[in-house]
């Protein structure tokens, strides 16, 4: 049985409907070129794109661009750069095809990125509500202490980052993937959702912790955890590993294990 | 001698000559009232507001805004959350004048900000150039391991994140304070400037740390340093303290002690 590129990429954006806008596309490979197998990332590092041809695996489906930013356009600004094109001529070398799947994903119902952290952190059970930009969930009464103590064992998190007190009580939670930490996303949910705490990939350190700063000052119970943006989201690229290759059983399917970006020193 | 808010803006003011479009001004406060006392802070947190008044000084001179976002629009969207609300209380009731100095400290021949950095880290003497968004700095070779060693002892930090060869060399250093560390600012500095290293206060995970992990993977030494963005524009408000003192010495001057924003848990 032959699978191509372009029957990989419309199962992975049927769910999500047609885009107006967005970021998603095959940015490198022939869509009609046969898949040898499929490795999914939260990011196409050097690492994770040598060790799938290696593998002999020729589709990488990944959250982020390869570029160092969102906008694709900024690597035509980095043109002459010697680890941009180290990097690019790699991948052209190898025949790699790169799905990058951002948009879409977020657009599944639920979330697929939310999605694979809540079923990482077995938290599904807790779930009250998905909105477009955040989980809700609820569970039983702890501190926010406890909870940083299960997202670092769930998640095998050497260290997470803690605004506001610590020894707060909180039980209901919202959930933030990847860039969403900032204020503006964050800080109305303690308001219209009655969140006592947020857990966030990232966002501006002068928002939303400094918010949680003052509560914590104020004697009020509103927190906020910063997990790391590719914490937060390779969750739902291993859940998207599954998925496919329960959908694709004749080809390899596996997810790059993700090693940190930043040593803590 | 009678100082009033006034006076002091405009000795904040001057050197970066007038701006076309800013964050700056004086946010609460009446400009006649006389000053008692003047305290800078990186942030008018909670705290720092309350330490302020309790001794008696009735000018807080911030480099951020106080309602947690660098739009000072963003808290027309909070208008009923119990923390903005105490916090705009307690402002108006105790009499602060709060003064934001923000695109005016930048602007200064060098940038206040990055000067006080620099001169926290003695490293005045190694600087080479001050571009508008950088200071290049060049030492003796070292290794990435050995800044990030120097960064916490110099400025009193647990832990800094640290992405690419902890262990590569470097020679030539870009320093880029506050929220300057995204990937289009940092990593044309590799090739314009030469650099080996960023070191930065914040900036998107997945940019410029993803360039200095493909690097180091393709065994080029260029790394980068988050040392937090409170943690690299404080000694800047710190220095303006020590010069404030000097320009208005009838007055107590000091800076509010910077606690981190997080907690490492």
């Amino acid at each position: 049985m032959r699978t191509t590129v372009r029957d990989v990429i419309a199962a992975l954006t049927e769910p999500a409907g047609k885009l107006e806008q967005t970021v998603d596309g095959l940015l490198f490979g022939d869509p009609d070129a046969e898949v040898t197998g499929i490795v999914t990332a939260f990011m196409p590092a050097q690492r994770v794109l040598e060790e799938a041809h290696a593998a002999g695996m020729n589709l990488v489906i990944a959250h982020e661009g390869p570029f160092f930013s969102h906008h694709a356009a900024f690597a035509e600004t980095i043109a002459d750069d010697p680890v941009y094109r180290a990097k690019r001529d790699f991948i052209l070398e190898a025949g790699l095809a790169i799905y990058r799947l951002h948009d879409h994903i977020h657009r599944y119902s639920p979330d697929g990125i939310a999605d694979g952290l809540l079923e990482a952190l077995d938290w599904n059970r807790f779930r009250v509500r998905h909105l477009p930009a955040a989980a809700i969930v609820e569970r039983e009464a702890t501190t926010v202490r406890t909870v940083a103590g299960e997202l670092k064992e769930r998640l095998g998190l050497p260290v997470v980052r803690v605004a506001g007190n610590p020894d707060a009580p909180c039980r209901r939670i919202g959930l933030l993937v990847g860039h969403r930490g900032g204020g503006a996303n964050a800080i109305p949910l303690f308001g219209s959702e009655r969140v006592d705490l947020i857990i966030c990939g990232e966002g501006p350190e002068w928002e939303a912790p400094e918010y949680a700063r003052d509560a914590a000052r104020q004697g009020r119970a509103r927190a906020v955890i910063m997990i790391g943006h590719a914490e937060s989201e390779a969750p739902g690229m291993r859940l998207l590993a599954r998925r496919l290759a329960a959908a694709f059983p004749h080809l390899p399917v596996r997810n790059a294990d993700e090693e940190p970006v930043f040593a803590w020193i």
